[in-house]
Parts: structure tokens; C-alpha cells; sequence
């Protein structure tokens, strides 16, 4: 009964939420820190009679307070239902079936699983040996257009913007390359400024993570403003509403409480250094990281058994079991108390 | 810098939001009564801190909640990001390049917009001129499936279920008919007795109407558990976590007070009633109606020029400039205080 394409599909497994116990979840990226008091304040004053109503369709005034808080025009900003749907359509709106998109070896796993939604043929470019992305390997494969996470995932390694600028001088003008700024919030640099030069430049935010709204489900893509009302026509093709009222009146109660977020999340960039440092004393390899997570090995010790370990204390990471990372977890930063316990259950994997 | 597809895309027109003055909004088919006062209880117990965490991605108390409100089993019920998010899946799930689509000629103009989004040929067929849609059309064309709203829009019309079981019968029963509930709760009857008998029944539900939510953003399908099941598939390929938490408490406050939406929804049937009425006697055509709206004509007059005489009385309705339907307006029902208005308008165009 089913459309041929339905084959085609190999869906994207998130981090699991066993019900069995309660755990320390540090296997999804999310904030440790809960939202800024301003959300419940707004929370609190929502009417609920509102919601016989159609939302604004284009969230304009979310679309305002967040292309402040960005520091562009509103008209280089979308907002979509979580980055997850924005990048869905990132993939319908830039690439299609003639020429692959390029992206590294490891890097978000569900890229691919929008090229198969859309069938999209991929080309997978391996990292270098300390895991950063090679801008030449991207720029030798014939492309429709590249894309990544920078900082990327789940390396937690940060293209500089340097690197950044010469990938796009070199590459073809009229093709995008997508940047996705999912972990920027936690110390990396932002491409925004390089926005002016490149029109091909298309930037994509989450509030799942530094804006502590996984639950909430909000992102964002800062393009040109051509860019930006082609979007808007895809998801007018698509769902004409995806943000319902409460959460547009919560982002904007987000955007507005900037300093409460850099706090936080300034306080998870200092648990990380320090955790990394400590992982680093017990014998394990730690890549340097720019987001809220790290991404570790310990020779010896694959990344399964790190993995069972450390659940068996209680406390979730991730582990992926894809070729060439298998060695590694990837490990969200959570509050001091709970990267203290996390130490604790590693320091007596080391010990075995 | 765009994919080839781009060009086919024709997006969906909603009802309008004018900001020019305040308008009595008649033109989306909200409904004019607020959500139960539950639906404001669940929204202020909510904890913002909640929002950190990612939501449960199958909205599985939700699913539970909806199942037992219609009288079906959790594995029977898809829940999504409005039913607009829902339909785009439908055509995604089981339409391909190979045969067309069926569906009426005046339907739910969402309908062909999805069909362009995935490249799946549509073929129309025409209404019969009481604008009943006419089961042997449907089942005269060769198709991957037939899909329409029962009752229909913007008609108001409602094929019995002893038609749709007809249908259901001659029809291949390998291939989808998709029945779109978003108006049944005005008085239709729903086909859900049907899915015992027939696996390739789909209904959609939306909670934009009958259920005050079109701000909320909530849609069902309720269809055989493999149905669901591939629906998850694709949700998971596409944004694994379509539902933000609030609303998935929300969805559970509303299903749990069916009392308060029977009555609400009663109510507005019999403002409709009167309302056809009185407009039959203002000497205006009006189609039967099972839905929260009417659709009417007057000889005389063209559907814009009722649009835009009631428009200049504060009050907006929905005119579609189709062939065919270019003389009738479609009529939200309002409440009562609101109807009386617009009657006197609607009075005041007659007598020009």
C-alpha cells in the first residue's frame, strides 16, 4: 500500500530515554540549566483563549526578537519547528538528484537521512586523523552544495572561521554551503559576519541547546533574504503553520533575556574544560571541543564498554556505532555535580 | 542557487490576517469558543523547566489520550504538528510519480500544493451540482488512491458512510482512500466504525477546529497499527520530534473534557442552522452544511462582491476565486452575537 520511496528510509535514532530507572541523561546535548525565568513569566501570562486561532505563519515577531539578538535584519531570519524540520527542508530547497552533497564522514547523523527522505545522492568525505574537516576534500568532489556542523558533531572539533572564508572563496559561488551553528553558543565563533560577503552562505541555529528548549522545538536559519523567502515558500508548501502561539511568545521571551543564557552557558563551557582536563588525568583521550559536549576514548577500552559502564551507574552518554568512531563516546556537559559522578563511574572503568 | 523542484511548488493561501483595522474573523473556520477551561489549568501547572529535555517523540500519552476519545487502540493513532504537517506525510507515504491521485475538483486546496511538493500527478474530478462528490468519478479513474474531506470543504457537504462503504468496497483494497475528518465533529458521522473492515481507510483528524486549537497545532491519523507504524518511519526521517511538550499536555488536558467540546460544538451547529436559515430567507442559496461553516450564493451577486460588502462591515469571509465555486463564499460559524452582525451585512448587500 505503501509508496516505493517508503524503502528507501533508514530514520534517525536519537538518544535513547529508557524508562527503567531514573538516569543522569547526558546522551542528548541538552541544557543542564532550566530556561530563563522570563519563559515561565510568559508561560504564566498566556492566555489560553488565543489558541482558537491561527499563529502568525511566519512567527514575525519571534522572527524579530531573534534576528536582534543575532544581530541581523529580520528578513535573513527563519523559524522553523525545531532545526530537525528546517534542515528537511534545507535538503528539498538547495539540493537535488544530478550532483551529491558533500559532507564529512562523521558529522550529524541525520544529513543522510534527509538525502534518503528526498533521494539525494551524498558524498561522504573522511576527517582528518584529529577529526577536524579537511577543506580540501570537501572542495575536490563535484558537488551540489556542502554541508556540516560547526563546531561539528559528535567530534566537537570547530572550523575556524578562517578555514571558513577560504572554503567559501573557493567553492562555487552559486551553490550553497550550509553551516550549521547548532553548538556556536558554547565558545566556538560564529559565521554571521561572513554573511556580507557570501550569499551562498546559509547558517542554521537550534534552541534545543544553548537556549535550554529541546522540549520546545525551535530553530532558526540566518541566510540572505532571496534565500529566506524561498523558505518561507517550502514551508507554505508544506505545513503553513509550524510554530504554535505559546512557543512563539516563549522565544521571544528567549531572545530577550540574552545575558541569562551566556551565564549559563559560559558556566557549561568552564565544567567542560575542567571535566576534559580531569578524563585527560585518568588516561583517556579527549578532542578539544567547542560545544556542550566532549568526545572521548581510552586505549584499551572500546566505546561500547564505556558506554554499559557508565550505565550501569546510572548515567546515560552516547555511543555511536559507526566505523572509524566506534572507540569514542560522546559525552553531554551537565551540572559539576553530575560530571563529578560521571568521573567517579570512569575513573572505575580505568581501574578494571 | 535552488533545486529544480522549487519551481513546481503553487503554496497554500490561508484565510486572511489583516491588520489594517479589527475584523470579526469569520474566514479560517476557528472556532469562537476558547478551549476548555482545562486546557488554562494544564497551562499554568506547566514547568518551564521541562522545556531543557527533549519532548517524548511519539507523544505517547497523547496518542493514548486521543485513542480513547475516539474509541480506538494507541496503536492506531499517529499524532502530528497539525493536520497540515499530517497530510504533507499522507501524500509522502503512499502517493508516487506512477498513478495520479483522485480527488474531488473543490476539496481542500492544501491537497494539490502537497501533490506538487512531492511530485505525485493529481486527477481532479468534477462534483456533482449539488456538490456532492460522486463515488463512481472517483472510482472510474485508474489511481494510487483517492483523497478528500468528509464533510467536504469549503462545500460543507457529507457522503454517508453507506456511500463510503460503497466506495470502500469497489475500490482496491491495496490502495489508500484517505477520508479527512477535520470538520466531523458538527454533526457528521465518523468512518471510524469502517477501519474494522477496511485496512486502507486513513482518517485524519485536526484539533483546529472542533477542539479550539489552531494556535496549538495538533493533528491525528487513525488507521491499521502497520499504517501507523510506517507513519512513524517517516516522521522519524523527516523531524523526529514534531510535538513540543506543552502541547503534548495541552492535547491530553482537551481529549480528557469531551464534555465541554460536545457541548461547545453542539452549539455552534445550531447557530449554523438558524444562520442557513435566515440567509435562505434573505433569498441567499445555501449548500447543506455538517461542518462549523456555510457555503452561499446569491443569484445576482458574485461571490467577491458578498466578500467585499461584508468586508466593509468589519466582518471578514473566504472567497475562493475558483472555477466553479467563483459565486459562493465560504461562512465561518461564528457565535451568535457575531451571526446577527453579519446577517444584517449580508441583509444590507441583498437590498442593493
Amino acid at each position: 500500500m505503501f509508496a516505493e520511496r517508503i524503502k528507501a528510509l533508514n530514520p534517525y535514532v536519537p538518544g535513547e530515554q529508557p524508562k527503567d530507572r531514573v538516569y543522569i541523561k547526558l546522551n542528548a546535548n541538552e541544557n543542564p540549566y532550566p530556561p530563563s525565568p522570563r519563559v515561565q513569566e510568559a508561560l504564566n501570562e498566556f492566555d489560553s483563549s488565543i489558541l482558537r486561532r491561527y499563529p502568525d505563519p511566519d512567527a514575525n515577531e519571534l522572527r524579530k526578537a531573534f534576528a536582534s539578538l543575532v544581530g541581523v535584519t529580520p528578513d535573513m531570519v527563519y523559524a522553523g519547528n525545531g532545526s530537525d524540520e528546517i534542515l528537511s527542508f534545507i535538503f528539498y530547497t538547495f539540493f537535488d538528484s544530478k550532483l551529491p552533497v558533500v559532507l564529512p564522514q562523521h558529522t550529524y547523523s541525520f544529513y543522510p537521512v534527509y538525502a534518503s527522505y528526498y533521494n539525494i545522492p551524498l558524498h561522504k568525505v573522511p576527517l582528518e586523523d584529529d577529526f577536524s574537516i579537511s577543506i580540501d576534500k570537501l572542495l575536490k568532489v563535484e558537488s551540489c552544495g556542502i554541508i556540516f556542523a560547526n563546531p561539528n558533531a559528535p567530534t566537537g572539533r570547530f572550523m575556524s572561521l578562517a578555514d571558513l572564508r577560504e572554503l567559501l572563496t573557493k567553492y562555487d559561488s552559486d551553490k550553497p554551503v550550509v553551516v550549521d551553528e547548532a553548538y556556536i553558543d558554547f565558545g566556538a565563533e560564529t559565521a554571521i559576519p561572513l554573511l556580507k560577503e557570501f550569499h551562498n552562505l546559509i547558517i542554521i541555529r537550534t534552541f534545543s541547546k544553548s537556549y535550554c528548549f529541546a522540549g520546545a522545538r525551535l530553530g532558526f536559519v540566518i541566510a540572505a533574504p532571496d534565500v529566506i523567502n524561498t523558505f518561507i515558500t517550502v514551508k507554505n508548501s508544506f505545513n503553513h503553520f509550524p510554530i504554535d502561539s505559546i512557543i512563539q511568545k516563549l522565544g521571544i521571551a528567549t531572545c530577550n533575556d540574552y545575558t541569562y543564557y551566556q551565564e549559563i552557558n559560559a558556566k557549561i563551557a568552564k565544567t567542560r574544560d575542567w571535566f576534559s582536563c580531569e578524563l585527560e588525568k585518568l588516561g583517556y583521550d579527549v578532542i578539544p571541543s567547542k560545544t556542550n559536549f566532549v568526545f572521548v576514548k581510552k586505549t584499551g577500552l572500546s566505546g561500547e564498554e564505556i558506554y554499559k559502564e557508565v550505565k550501569k551507574s546510572g548515567i546515560l552518554i552516547r555511543h555511536f556505532n559507526h566505523s572509524g568512531i566506534e572507540n569514542y563516546v560522546r559525552i553531554t556537559i551537565g551540572t559539576q555535580d553530575e560530571m563529578d559522578l560521571l568521573l567517579n563511574a570512569m575513573k572505575n572503568i580505568s581501574s578494571n
